[in-house]
């Protein structure tokens, strides 16, 4: 469970791991060398060399998954498993422990199932969002897909981080169904309903015939996944995107308890995403264009991004589909939820049609339609040099209050380092993920220290608040696998038992999420 | 994993351990002998005295649970957790293993929380729905549950074992959100961010950081959960109470089919109860009322039933819910779906204002209002003599032609053992759990033989034609298990595995769901 130091794995079991791993995807499909820096942290901010896999492997199917794994057994090698490692604010695909091998499964990219009428997809690692919405349109489906921010990345791996969209399936994970999984010792097994071979509901409930073990294997390192089922909504006949926008930096708190109960009692059906104005700028502009001054980005530039952009202080984006009429009628429920708690607010609503062409949308408004883009690398270049950024997400209970006290926990860390405090909250109606996005230039090294040493502040202030991350950068897993602390760790311990039950050479990705095996803790 | 012949716990063994948990629990919370019958099986049909407890324990609290799982470990003694053992369809209180200690929670049931502002409660194993609904009454809570047939079951065990409700949170397993369990060595975890010991997103957010166990806990020996958050909806400002009932037996396919787009795009919102004209009737009536002939109920007899009942060959049940505008505009779109595609049939609809006082709502409306009864026990006294009744439970895709399959599958094969076909559907968006009622008379060997024979057959059918059922008697855990055969069963395999690693003395409800630990395959 202590996870430092980490040690390397030796240089001659690797080289004969790659041997073993290159006659089991062919030469073209091992890299080595120089040929692994695609795989290593793009944004890195540790300046530590060690986290680059040592080799990168492509594997083009569940047999050579299996094949592989038995391999790296052997040898004694970590495999890291990743599905496009486009995970980047959070690390990208580079391994936790140094002399990694990446199994990169992009290969596998197959959508293998679309059913129209009872709404679910089923596809390998490799679909990324971008064309998963290509081949629902390709083949004329009535689904659409939810999508994150940027779309080059894999439904699969997205679904396994706990990634989140903007539509009403917005929350990843809670819309998966079914799964195959490699285990360490090569054995597949198919989750739920799939562990009947002839069943047609794999990817329609759930529950299955005893336990579920679905769960085990996101954010995790007990298995490979392979293949899984994800529910897709129906195209409604309407949408309606709302933004709702604020003047006053104070007007945090009585957003999120005006749009809570909608959500609650289903009204809106997306997650609300609220952010403050500067991330808001972030998405389109740098930050020279506001501001080409030295320190923190000040009010007088924060009123010109408002009055320059159209927006408010803070902005909560969410949307409405279904039937037109119903549409219609939520609606009139939150013009008026919003009118009697948020007087001064302004809310705009844009309507579009189910089968509206995805070119003319609103570029803002796409992510609410479930149509994906690559706009958002943009962020990144908010500081200006080499761009990079990472991540801050912090689960809170969905109220104003403490929405408030975490933005001003993060606030007070953030800018004391010298960062724009560019961030906000996506407001589901039982949590919330408060996010800091932290855009720096990774070549200025100054910045790069910065951004190592803000995280640990940030985890401490929340932990002393009774917050914690839900998704970290490998650097950071250790760090926040110790705030989850509960009767000595105790559950952590408990899955490092199934680590070991399961994966006793402890091959797999270990380490992940501060899960170490026996072997290598 | 091969699980027969199940050798008795040795007598020495159980007097040695049942000495230890009066020390523990109090010699006035140990029953044994006579005073055990309340926990065997209350509708046995294998007339199997095995299967009767051994003992009977009642802890107080975490701590005695923890001492009771050490106490039979050190003893060598099974332990069959239950909440309140109401579970009569499947087994109630009665273990696998003769020789078992059943360990009965019953005393730990109170409501440790109830949130309104986001919508939760935390509660311990003992509270019913009975007392969930009046505690929440009693405060004056905006919340209101969910609530399967019968009330007096436990909200945590039926979360637990699958159960479901009727409203718009009817899928219990799917809303539950945080755990405290019991693992055998006496160890208490809590999942997902009430592993952050200061954290108040306990039942808020289900991913925590790593891994999920909380699905390993579902119809499960893996531990004794013993507090569970559970969301629950806030009270509507209306409620809509939606009955569709057919003419004709051939309706069921475009009934199904006409619902589930319905429920895929979110106009309803509750699931679809769907019962023939004979399941209906033994809601309220013995079958004596309505044929009291040998052999099958005759067609005349059918007729007689939905014209002195007002009711249809079919009968769906589902209920809307929100504000009235909403409500208003999800009954328009429900009736403009029904009239164009089911013009002949008839809809009905009960309109409740959310403040309603429950005894003046309907009986058959009460579910979907989230009010608990016990009225439905009169569903056993179907056959006459001595009630009991034991229910098969399929799952299957949310189609027509599959609800068809089905339905004849079940129909032929109970009619041959001499039942009545009571059944029908709980419709979801993405799956649908095909529902038989047998009802019996418990003193009438022949009947019991006659169940005892057709659950194998019927469970011979369903896998020929790729169903499963989710939930079992434990006379046939071993039997559904045994259809979860993918990959030479390696789902079972690896959930014991990991069975291997918690619980390696094999003390907790071996054999539960078909999952052995080796030490007692």
């Amino acid at each position: 469970m202590t996870a430092t130091p980490i040690s390397a794995v030796p240089t001659d079991k690797l080289a004969a791991a790659v041997a073993e791993f290159a006659v089991v995807v062919g030469d073209e499909h091992v890299l080595t060398g120089e040929a692994v820096g695609g795989h290593a942290d793009p944004f890195s901010f540790s300046g530590d060399a060690t986290i680059a896999p040592a080799a990168v492997l492509l594997p083009g199917s569940v047999e050579q998954v299996q094949a592989i794994v038995r391999a790296a057994a052997a040898h004694d090698v970590p495999l890291w498993p990743v599905s496009r490692g486009k995970n980047y604010g959070y690390g990208g695909a580079s391994p936790r422990v140094p002399g990694s091998a990446v199994a990169d499964l992009h290969r596998m990219d197959r959508v293998l199932e679309v059913n129209d009428e009872t709404g679910y997809v089923i596809v390998e690692p490799g679909v990324t969002f971008l064309a998963l919405a290509q081949h629902l349109r390709d083949i004329g489906s009535s689904l659409m897909p939810s999508v994150p921010d940027i779309g080059w990345g894999s439904v699969l791996g997205n679904t396994l981080e706990r990634g989140f969209g903007y539509t009403a399936h917005g929350d990843h994970s809670a819309f998966q169904c079914g799964m195959e999984v490699v285990l360490a010792d090569g054995t597949v097994i198919r989750t739920g309903m799939g562990a009947q071979a002839g069943s047609r509901a794999f990817a329609l409930y759930k529950g299955g015939f005893g336990p579920s073990v679905d769960g085990l294997f996101f954010q995790s390192n007990l298995g490979i996944v392979t293949k899984m089922g994800v529910w897709l909504m129906p195209r409604p006949q309407t949408f309606s995107v709302c933004m709702l926008t604020t003047s006053s930096d104070c007007d945090l708190a009585p957003l999120v308890d005006t749009l809570r109960p909608l959500l609650l009692d289903g009204t809106v059906q997306s997650n609300v995403v609220i952010g403050n104005a500067p991330v808001v700028a972030s998405m389109v502009t740098p930050r020279a264009t506001w501001w080409d001054g030295r320190g923190l980005l000040p009010d007088e530039a924060i009123d010109r991004i408002t009055t320059g952009m159209g927006i408010g202080r803070w902005n909560a984006r969410f949307a409405l589909y279904g039937p037109t009429p119903l549409v219609e009628a939520r609606l009139a429920v939150v013009r008026a939820g919003v009118e009697s708690a948020l007087p001064a607010a302004d809310l705009r609503v844009t309507t579009y049609p189910g089968d509206v062409d995805p070119a003319t949308v609103h570029p803002a408004d796409r992510a609410q339609l479930g149509i994906p883009s690559t706009d958002l690398i943009q962020m990144a270049a908010w500081r200006g040099g080499t761009p990079a950024h990472t991540d801050f997400s912090l689960v809170c209970p969905p109220t104003g209050r403490d929405a408030v006290r975490q933005m001003e926990l993060i606030r007070a860390r953030v800018e004391a380092r010298g960062f724009d405090y560019a961030g906000g909250f996506t407001l589901n109606a039982r949590h919330a993920i408060a996010l800091a996005l932290v855009s720096f230039d990774r070549d200025d090294p100054s910045q790069a220290a910065d951004v190592a040493a803000l995280f640990p502040e940030l985890i401490a202030d929340a932990a002393a608040a009774g917050f914690a991350p839900y998704r970290s950068h490998t650097a950071f897993m250790d760090l926040i696998a110790d705030q989850y602390d509960t009767n000595d760790s105790a559950l952590r311990r408990t899955v490092e038992r199934i680590k070991d039950a399961l994966d006793p050479a402890g091959i797999l990705a270990p380490g992940k999420q501060g899960i170490w095996p026996a072997r290598r803790g």
